[in-house]
């Protein structure tokens, strides 16, 4: 931990439980234990929250000491098979590991399914052996759409203290991995930092640090540079890699046309690079020596889409296409190495040209996890991107893509702060489940009806502890009703209380309860004494105004 | 003007150009005068937006004095055909009115393509007799997506000020039409105010009014009450009602099992009155009759999904698509009486349920133009529900549904201040937008691409300009860059001078066509001059921050 400084300063990241609701654990064979975040139900019943938030929503914690190392244990008790110690090594021997069994109970789900599916490819558990504070997750289609949060600093603003303090925030909201993406000074202790105390998997893009390391000059990278920069980041637990080597020489004219050229950084340094050298991508032609490096740590490849579209016009078209056959190429390489791979995807894509980036990527890549960046499905809404984006992001995410890289309201504009990252996590949270619904998760849809529920019957405080944001719910419900009597009352602002829609049908249906009508047969068959009822009522269904 | 009140008072409303936009009109024969929100680039060209602020844009409003009657000429100047005077009766003998002269200006289409698809009932032009001030516009698939804003005052806030300046600043930020759901006091007034003042189609939902002149109480509402207030509303120029014709007796005991019952205000009403009386609803055994008021004025009908779901759990079930069935059967009967007809879809929907909505639709009700509430594609995301029903009405948009009704954060939580209205409408714009690319509106993609030219080549106050809301698009880039030369900088603050992609592309593409390698095939055939070049050049690839 001597990289996180002298400990004379202790940044503060927010803790605390997110509001009406706790921290609990389920408990599992080899010492695995799941959190799950609960919320207890005022009609007396609870409902169970998947949590990416780590301990900071159970308690104080020092961020000067780091995570506890959970998988500590788990990691140096058990063999590398056929020399390669990952995860889908273990699964093509059959072995379920903790982190399967981890991931599979936090989805409810057999870890049989988790360890088949790793076997196969289609899904992977980004998990450095390096990074024994994470709390294991899975990714693949078979699974909830995950949500990756963007943080690190820039040249132009930011500090340390801030960019831990997003990961914090950004899990505490759902984000299932952290990307970080600095490409300022002290990106090596920011990096450090951020690892031993995320609880979730972190992603980097090593060209970045490569390039500070050669000046800011792409042209002066090397593969010895890389190389070096690779093993830097996954000794200290980096559990997955962009790694942009499908950027090949002949596919860069084919920009050349586009409205807005290459807009990956990643993508545009590589055939920055290729062009200065006229040479094949060190990315590529030593691809598997990098499969070699990976494997020993159990970093999961994300090969990145340099030539993504970065523009509607661009969507789909033979840049984009002809770098995502490649990287089903380098995936097959890396799987033959035992290195868990995923795919990442554009972009800039219309609605109607979504399902073909799915269709391919799934078939040239033999069913890898996609990850996309959006797609955003217009250009015109800059300042609302993360509006633009969610809707790509939930149709792409029903169509398969296993996670989502969330985009901010910043996007194009600036960098993201603490609101911003909060608003982008949220949003991608609404598609991915979007997406889980649309997929048919098992389960899924118990949480709309729980939520669904409380609304209907005027629970209003269960409604906004089971909404993605109680903070904010509340606040909403506040600015237009303050009063805590509000809290109970059988209408809202929307409607005031006469025009209560459910209010009225809850009068109808219980006016038929009362008189053992509790089926719809009843119903019918009682409808015409109940006509009479309600006119000796005085026609009235509404009742006063708060019980 | 009387009801407007004694004129001392003069509210006051937002009036001025759109940042970097100002008013041109195009014009036709019959006096035929379009505005268009016009953006001057940077460049030396220009950009027409499709307008929907009416004269507020252009200079002062006295709100007092109402809003020209631009159509007054048209109206009085011609004749009924058949005894009707809509622009169905029109459409089908052939005539090509100015109103649909208009609104295929608007859309760069010709005005027969607008004829008949009017004709034909799979669009509708809501342009009441009595609302002269309207600048007319068309609904229906092969149309743009049209946005509406809900606007009214309620029982709990809000004053008729408020209501005006709501649907003046709804309208600026791209709203097609405007619903006043008031349903407190003073409604008359109010909907005067903002008819006289509105120059776009004003909907609203009668039963409101009908419901507070009996007191509040369902059982008490008649037949002679609503045509009376129907009649009061059509007299004042409303341009279209939602009628819940649809919910029959025999319907509402399907709703019993659901989880969130009836959430449609009108809905409830018309199901308590049913339940009440033990009779058929008034709105449908009465609906010719309602024809024959709503023809004389050219109202067009909204038939309103009074059964539509209010969850996840209740989409797409057996209540929802039996009123579906009957909404069809009534746009049959509206259509022989020469009225105007579109059908108001669901409310909440998960993605995968959405196409089949639209395809009954379409099926059941002869391909009348779909108008739908969101839909919110999961239940989970309380304060955030614009967002959760953009992901489902740019689905349902891109599927065919022509008018999508937004959704503010506020939805189920409070009632929806300016900036709440303001960023459901821009919200809306955009899942619009999307659904136009997808359906390949002719031009939808010129607007996408102006912008993504001023993106790359860093014309940031042509990006401003070009997006949805300039206003906030420059403010998000000021927080980041202040300085007025970052308006004109080669990088923005999200990656910084060294990494910014977009800036090397550009680079790459300068080099190559100042030596003339202007197509792939020249870039092809010099690439190994370049990577000379390149050395030279010392590798750099990057220039001086600001030129």
């Amino acid at each position: 931990m001597t990289a996180l400084g002298d400990g004379s300063v202790r940044p503060s990241v927010t803790t605390g439980p997110i509001r009406g609701s706790r921290k609990v654990h389920r408990d599992a064979e080899d010492g695995v234990r799941v959190p799950f975040r609960r919320v207890e139900l005022t009609d007396g019943d609870h409902f169970d929250l998947y949590d990416t938030s780590g301990p900071y929503t159970a308690g104080d914690v020092d961020v000067r000491e780091g995570l506890e190392k959970i998988r500590a244990g788990w990691i140096s008790a058990r063999e590398p098979v056929n020399g390669a110690a990952t995860q889908l090594a273990w699964a093509r021997a059959g072995v379920i590991t903790p982190e399967m069994r981890f991931a599979a109970l936090r989805e409810s789900l057999a870890p049989e399914f988790v360890r088949d599916e790793v076997a196969a490819g289609r899904a992977v558990i980004p998990a450095n052996r390096n990074h024994p504070e994470s709390e294991p997750m899975v990714i693949g289609k078979g699974f909830l759409v995950k949500v990756n949060a963007n943080i690190g600093n820039s040249a132009v603003t930011s500090s340390v203290e801030e960019e831990v303090e997003k990961m914090v925030w950004a899990t505490r909201w759902g984000a299932d991995t952290v990307m970080d993406l600095s490409t300022g000074k002290r990106i090596h202790e920011t990096r450090e930092w951020i690892i031993r105390n995320s609880p979730v998997p972190v992603g980097t893009v090593p060209i970045y640090q490569a390039l500070e390391k050669v000046g800011g000059d792409p042209a002066a990278l090397s593969w010895e540079v890389y190389r070096d920069t690779v093993v830097e980041q996954a000794e200290q637990g980096v559990d997955y890699m962009t790694v942009h080597a499908g950027v090949l020489l002949r596919y860069v004219p084919l920009t050349a046309r586009r409205v807005t050229g290459i807009v990956s950084r990643g993508g545009s340094i590589m055939a920055a690079w290729c062009l200065a050298h006229h040479e094949e991508s060190f990315l590529y032609t030593r691809f598997a020596e990098l499969c070699e490096i990976l494997r020993q740590y159990d970093v999961t490849f994300s090969l990145g889409d340099g030539l993504r579209p970065g523009s509607i016009a661009d969507a789909n078209d033979e840049a984009q296409f002809a770098e995502l056959r490649t990287l089903g190429e380098l995936a097959r390489v890396a799987r033959a190495h035992d290195v868990q791979v995923m795919i990442e995807g554009p972009g800039h894509v219309p609605l109607h040209k979504i399902a073909e980036n799915v269709r391919l990527e799934q078939e040239w890549c033999d069913g890898a996890p996609f990850y996309t960046l959006g797609p955003l499905a217009t250009d015109v809404a800059p300042a609302y991107d993360h509006i633009t984006s969610a809707i790509g992001a939930a149709q792409i995410g029903a169509l398969g893509t296993a996670m989502l890289c969330y985009v901010t309201p910043k996007e194009h504009l600036g960098l993201p702060d603490r609101d911003d990252v909060k608003t982008g996590v949220i949003t991608y949270k609404i598609a991915a489940h979007a997406a889980d619904l649309a997929k048919g998760h098992p389960g899924a849809q118990a949480w709309d009806d729980a939520l669904s529920r409380a609304r209907f019957e005027f629970r209003w405080e269960d409604q906004f502890n089971l909404s993605l944001d109680p903070d904010t719910a509340r606040e909403f419900h506040d600015r237009t009703l303050p009063a805590e009597p509000a809290k109970t009352a059988h209408f809202c602002s929307m409607c005031g209380p006469k025009f209560c829609s459910m209010r009225i049908t809850q009068d109808v249906r219980r006016y038929a309860e009362e008189r053992g009508l509790s089926t719809v047969e009843a119903i019918e068959a009682g409808m015409a004494e109940k006509a009479h009822e309600f006119d000796d009522r005085g026609g009235k269904v509404y009742l006063p105004v708060v019980d």
